[in-house]
């Protein structure tokens, strides 16, 4: 209860630093202060007085990581999540992060020792991350050719130890001492990273050294290949399925057939802003234009700004006539925007004419608005002269 | 005739364990151990209480892989595969693996050295493994650009270490002493491995080497680009093939035209799940529909699971309305599914219109039957109340 | 005022010299010259004649430099652009180049030292480069992905480093003192680097190696995969927006649906050639037709060479019939031409008749005109005999 | 004249070893032994006695090639093609390869020096390869992204030699004496060769150093994308054109449309096979069907073996209903072959029904023959017995 009431005012006393302070942002700028100082610490020269603000840091950093830990939670109690968060590899990670440098202190670890284990600190980086998500899926996918990838990289490992081990160890007899010693110097070649502490010096050993690196070429290939086409896949699988749901709320589109939307969304590309971020700036040379999925943006056109909402378009004049901007846009909400190329916008209006029409008299009246409510001031400007 | 009349009490002995025992998760764990154990015989510092227990192991492990070889051809021999099994590769690898060691025994060979034999014990892993099949497509497929560039990577070798031998040899006569040990130098710079044991020291050698590493990273993207080019090809024709019977066996998919089916076939992905195995977890975000092919799965719907059999499809509800997952589903026996994407779900539906009206219609009829289910059960239960 | 009249006496004086002068070509052969004299001047055991020449050459580098950069702003202030030119990186790196070597000599540095500012020179080579802003997309492109794949480098940087220097540093406490030496070990080997400086000797320190080795390759595959992904998309949006303004300018497309020119648009490619350029030669084996969006070229045909301005094609011959060239084509002016492919070709005129029979009729034109032409000249010859 | 004479008369006694003499693969034969021979003559611990039998086995292999250029260019002048024959690249490789090793004997070079030159011959690999001429229009597309990935790898290599160069040299003055030093540093650290001879022992050097490595793997990636994208479009372009002309001689295609044509001919592959090679071994399983382009195939069918000739096709047996080969096929000329995959053969036959048809009925056709064949046979046997 106690605990509870002490997040309790940490939380009300924080409010305004809060915002910053639980933001990804200085989550991993206190990731980078914390392993930095982490790093340093186990160096052996350090100055004693350094060692004492290097160790002051990290307890910092602690504490942030322990509060941050204890927010998160208490948000997802809130939100009736408490099972499923506690369950959760974040939670994990969070409660290893925060306990991990105090027990090794407590079983008597040096200051140094202990600080090590706050290398799972970067085991942050992970939570909350959809990237690796995708990767993840990558590997799922493909997980049948890279396993013969690697069952072919093992044979190949075997094998030549074993060959290196009976070649080379009558004239190398301390670098090829046994099989283990001979397994290291494969995988150090068949990976092409090659440190030189074990070399063959035999012709035999060259020979069946050299088509071992070569092997390790082909292994490279055949994995980046396998992984390449996985993740065009996976990619072409992802983007369809953030645009999707957006596509059908922008009113713009209902009047489409099933089929043409499918077309549609596989040519946008969702954009996430945050508010006041310049979408557009005059002057510039555009290649696409914008559909408004969610929120608002602010058009700059002399005299009254204009605002847009969910399910507006713009930057549509510099793809039908001139191709530079005429105004700056900006955010000023937080918006979903849906990007169509260049490219995609030629291919899309000349399979839908009606598409296109829409747009031009979209533009078109766009254009003549602007021009009318310039005269009107112009008369007003001249009225009140 | 003992021979075999001791296979086959041995058979009958290991009846309960063959289960396991014939399993290829049981061969890779005893090829796990046997390849570790002979990795650990070669090291010349082992006490010999651990060589012992050691060679024990490795003598299981041959004994194993021994009447297993055994099991299997006699298995073949009553398929009727007899000679086909005897001149197969991997019969090969069986005997091999066998008796190359007692061969190394009988020839008088210490037990480090013939226990080294059983490196070829990891051939094993070669056996019955279709992904190898569909490495060795793209080597053929792409055969062709692959030997240009292995042609190319040999006229760079021999060219630049001729160069290096007549730059380098008046100042390193040791490290470069004759055209062989040029050429080592050459093909461990131009696989990028470089160890490091011979190092051009001029400022021409310099440039030459360097010259030699640009065009390593270069016959690297080469060859990754041709393979990844034949594996993308590959993928997308084994897909096909594997799926293509499979949809023809879904009666779902019957009543639509050869090349509407074409269209499909290429978007399902199959899996092979084995029975007891959870495909759908309730309250789990859901993004592919999924048809049974072969097998059968339980849906957990209260108050009576209901049992699905191959022909029918499950998963659409999250498709077609909310993205949330209402059941959980399981299969009971092992099964063979086909799974439809979100995005390829969403394309399909939209080019037939059909499809759609008879997946709403069967979700319809399963929401409806759902509740009349319960209704009745709520109507049992009042009136036994 | 008396630096813009020298700027412009400079400017009269070598007008002659200029077209070369500031051309891209030259700029990189004195930017090859200067970088070169600077790498050379850095030698210790130089000779000091050859360091007077060096050094001459250098000053001669800087002088180019300075007036090349003084012409470029002053066309940018001509032609309005002072603004934008004065605020462009591209001056930034005029002006580092130009001041940085006379400030460091001001400043009291000898002159080896001062001349390494010169390095800075090779940014000229970012200049107006279209190349490096298509790369650039790609990475803005491709940013989430690549975000996840240098968050899981740094993830296993991190914790191998932290694990190879608890293994490691009671048997090698010299090259596994600290935690940043171990970040260098872990860096050397997940980029396959491998120079051998720091390298594990215990057997668990062998095991940590090797699983880093093999997920450098998989992080070396992942980034590739991305990094390909993004890049066909960027090239194939590339290309289409570079052809399509060149394709709406041909006349004969002018008469195909919106539909088929952005099909026709996919399939060309943009071919800037400067004038007296040899597109076609005779006997050569054709596999492509040119369209003519700007320039001129000349179709040498016996009796007399025919001149083809923009909106024409040529090589059309070789693909239609016989695939032999039948006359040499060359610009005559500075051109830009489309390059259709023969397969390209073949699926257009299959998918568009009407323009097959256009190309069709059009060449029938060509030949007839051709064989009138000869006949009138034998004629004339007769004739005139 | 003797000259011309001389070597008729050596055509005509060779004769009958020509046939062999002159196929690339005794000339690959002949290369292989020279440079082997080559290499081995430069080892200095050569025993005088295998020196003497290495010089002749060279000077057969000159003969050799000396001879095999002759014929070469005789066959060429006989064709008329003699004047492009003489200014041929291959032409040149042929003069160096016979000429270079007598010159430097003439000029007075000891044996292992002068036999150096024979490293001229592995050009020979690129003579008459036409997939040399494929990699080279990959780089020809791709030149731009290429060359920009150039111009960043040089970027990188000079800012990171300098900036290594003034941190390293006051702790390693040995080691980076001099911006060439530093920059074959950083050559070999940016193309991950990494052999340790010049390693950064500084933090910062460490940290620069780090970079450098990264932007390796990026530039790695780079190139490969690029390469990959660049290889995959050329290889469908490639395959298009070697296909076309073939499809058209094919009787079956010719009754499609335009359209349907092309759509074909991307889905075939060729395929060149010498005579007397199996196509189709019984009871295997099938996945294509083949088309006859040119050459002639025999269908081991009992009683009688049938021939097929261009423009038939085999194989669809598989296709249509079980996948096991009824029949050996063997070709008995030099054939050029289509293939269709069946992934291709389901979507061909879906889309084109009026295709499937034709193939049904001369599949029914064949099996209805070929029973009455034998049932013919059996009655005749029954006749005579």
């Amino acid at each position: 209860m106690i605990f509870k009431d002490a997040i309790g005012i940490i939380a009300q006393l924080t409010a305004p630093l809060r915002r910053f302070g639980a933001s990804s942002l200085s989550r991993m700028l206190v990731l980078a202060v914390g392993l930095s100082a982490m790093t340093a610490y186990t160096v052996p020269t350090l100055p004693n007085a350094a060692a004492v603000w290097l160790g002051a840091c990290l307890w910092c950093c602690l504490g942030y990581f322990a509060v941050d830990s204890a927010l998160r939670a208490r948000t997802a109690a809130r939100a009736g999540h408490a099972r499923d968060h506690f369950l959760s590899l974040s939670f994990l990670v969070d409660v290893v992060s925060v306990i991990a440098v105090p027990i090794a202190f407590l079983y008597g670890a040096t200051a140094p020792n202990a600080w090590l284990f706050a290398t799972f600190w970067i085991l942050k980086l992970a939570q909350n991350s959809p990237g690796f998500a995708q990767l993840g899926r990558v590997f799922v996918l493909e997980a049948k050719p890279l396993a013969s990838v690697l069952a072919l990289f093992v044979m190949v490992l075997f094998l030549s130890s074993a060959a290196m081990f009976v070649i080379e160890r009558a004239v190398q007899p301390r670098a090829f001492s046994s099989m283990p010693q001979a397994l290291w110097w494969a995988v150090v070649t068949l990976t092409t990273t090659g440190y030189g502490d074990k070399v063959p010096i035999t012709e035999l050993g060259h020979l069946v050294g050299g088509v071992v690196m070569i092997f390790g070429i082909v292994s490279f290939g055949l994995s980046t290949g396998i992984l390449a086409t996985g993740f065009a896949a996976e990619t072409r699988r992802r983007n369809f399925i953030q645009t999707w749901d957006l596509v059908s709320k922008v009113p713009f589109f209902q009047s489409l057939e099933p089929s043409s939307i499918t077309e549609i969304t596989h040519m946008l590309r969702r954009l996430e802003v945050p508010e006041r971020v310049a979408i557009i700036r005059r002057g510039k040379v555009g290649d696409c234009m914008y559909f408004i999925a969610a929120g608002e943006v602010q058009v700059d056109i002399k005299p009254t700004p204009v605002r847009l909402g969910a399910g507006a378009f713009f930057g549509e004049l510099a793809l039908l006539g001139d191709s530079v901007r005429s105004a700056n846009v900006t955010t000023t909400l937080p918006s979903t925007l849906l990007i169509l190329d260049l490219a995609d916008f030629r291919t899309l209006t000349a399979n839908h004419p009606d598409l296109k029409r829409a747009i031009d008299a979209e533009a078109q009246r766009r254009v003549t608005e602007n021009q009318q409510m310039r005269e009107r001031q112009r008369l007003g400007d001249a009225a009140s002269a």
